[in-house]
């Protein structure tokens, strides 16, 4: 039952990437699929430009497997700008059902677990999550846009101009399995600072991993890496904290996608990267190549979103969380677990 | 599989409404459990008078069948204000594992539906579906703030304030069966008038009935009632019409709920209800006792979105639509079909 675990018979059997140029001069640059050193994937708008990310993600994903889009069962997507237009604009295109979800950073987890049940259910053959977000689009709603220059407090972090596109499918298809997941119940940080996500997120992380841990009757040595989305340099270190508080040391095991993204000393990202589109790069750029090849062969991936909106955080409401939990294991393990 | 009909076993076993001044005086005012004529549930602001008003909903709803918060397995919620907040921030003192879902106004179908494939694929023994709308706050975010009286075009429609909580079970508990169901494919109508939201949604209505009707082999006389959510009176001519195009004559049953909630010639409304919050008191206040009572037999309840952003209307984007539908039987056919 889902107050716990999830067990799922679902694979990731493709997947594809779209960034924007700092994400291309990063440290994981050459992993990504599609790139535009002018982050406009030539529209006329961050918006637009943020939908055709998606929209193209989508369809070279879907392209990798050779299925068409009336083939897709399920779609399920999300993103950060109000009302969650960049996906409603981007996939507008496919003729594929199409669930709206919301879950900030942590889009591209809640979207491969519904995609996962869904094929695990049978009710789905073949399901998609696709999630993104575009720096300048955010900026300019969250912050002010980057043509102000605004200056940016030590916690801030810099969100991903990205989008990922993830196809799942059943436990007899190729690709690498979710063996597990666990939907996050939010948590509230008391944390007021829209400049200090990562520290907002930290404590939603912990209560997922701690209760999966609990649960699963795993520690953090039964996996290669345990990943959060993008709590940053930030809540990455209050999350090892938390839990190292609560006997379980996740040091050896953890990373973060937004510590992963950019370069910290070149790139002057301050506490790192952020955004829908961070976990979702880095899950398909980086993680995924290395679970298929079998480099890894256990990771736990825990995207985090910040559940707040810019007119709650000026209304003095403090900053509520979620972190939904995915268990993926390589591709050549096939079944010795 | 999804792309057409999803068949499922689970039933809808408790609910519960709460609504503000406005639907309180209406046809349908005796109808709902949580009332405030002052649209403002004991809080400071309107947004944080919707997340209370989905507060209240969701902890009558599962009171009704005495269970806990803690016996939930998943909650699936969104809302009409920016990332979703009335969502979560109403339901952040559940301890529920919680998935935001973006809908616009088919949020309680999406809900519903999502919340029936877990409960059918075993995945949650219980799962909750809540969402919301308040006049008030929709205003101001979509709009201008009321106090400023700006006028309303003939097609423009009042966002209800209101909230409805669905507590899905499986099939052996008591309750009004989900039989089936159809994830809507986002249909893009071309309209760019935000005040006229009915004409933008028809569309994304006809084109999810006609599907099911082909591949279900029903037609209308095989339903009670084939009621919208809020197309109100312009989007509800409109899909009468679109539909007799293709041999359908829905008009014997059609019925909206953005046409029932409010009294056309007293209340001022223009052309009708509409909000998140529309589809679901009327769902929860009106058609579920009715089906419960076996005053209907056999609905198909069809809620609308659309998929704009006032900023993409401002960039000139065209407004999509969705149209998820839910077939929903009477409690007392007690599997006669």
């Amino acid at each position: 039952m889902a107050q716990g675990i999830i067990r799922l018979q679902a694979k990731i059997c493709a997947w594809a990437t779209a960034v924007g140029k700092k994400e291309t001069e990063g440290p994981l640059g050459s992993c990504f699929d599609l790139k535009d050193p002018t982050d406009k994937f030539g529209q006329k708008t961050w918006e637009a430009a943020e939908s055709e990310m998606q929209r193209r993600a989508l369809a070279l994903a879907i392209s990798r497997r050779a299925l068409e889009p009336g083939q897709i069962d399920l779609l399920f997507a999300g993103d950060l700008l109000n009302q969650c237009v960049a996906s409603a604009y981007g996939l507008l295109e496919y003729p594929i059902p199409y669930c709206g979800i919301y879950g900030a950073c942590s889009t591209s987890a809640e979207g491969i677990l519904l995609a996962g049940m869904a094929v695990t259910g049978g009710i789905a053959k073949w399901a998609c999550a696709v999630t993104s977000s575009h720096n300048c689009a955010a900026e300019r709603q969250y912050r002010t846009p980057v043509e102000y220059g605004g200056q940016r407090s030590p916690t801030a972090q810099w969100t991903v101009t990205g989008a990922g596109a993830f196809l799942i499918g059943g436990k007899d298809e190729d690709g690498v399995p979710i063996t597990r997941g666990m939907v996050g119940i939010p948590q509230d940080s008391g944390v007021r600072d829209a400049a200090n996500m990562g520290g907002a997120m930290a404590l939603a992380a912990a209560d997922t991993l701690k209760r999966f841990f609990q649960e699963a009757g795993t520690i953090p040595d039964d996996y290669d890496r345990i990943i959060t989305g993008d709590l940053g340099y930030e809540g990455g270190a209050i999350l090892c904290d938390l839990l190292k508080a609560e006997g379980i040391d996740l040091r050896a095991q953890y990373s973060d996608c937004g510590q992963l993204i950019y370069d910290r000393d070149r790139q002057d990202v301050h506490s790192g990267g952020s955004g829908c589109g961070c976990a979702a790069v880095t899950l398909g750029g980086y993680l995924l190549p290395r679970l298929w090849e079998g480099v890894e062969k256990r990771i736990l991936f825990l995207p985090t979103g910040a559940l707040m909106s810019p007119d709650s955080i000026k209304q003095g409401r403090t900053i509520p969380a979620v972190a939904h939990l995915v268990e993926l294991e390589s591709r050549t393990l096939k079944g010795e677990t």
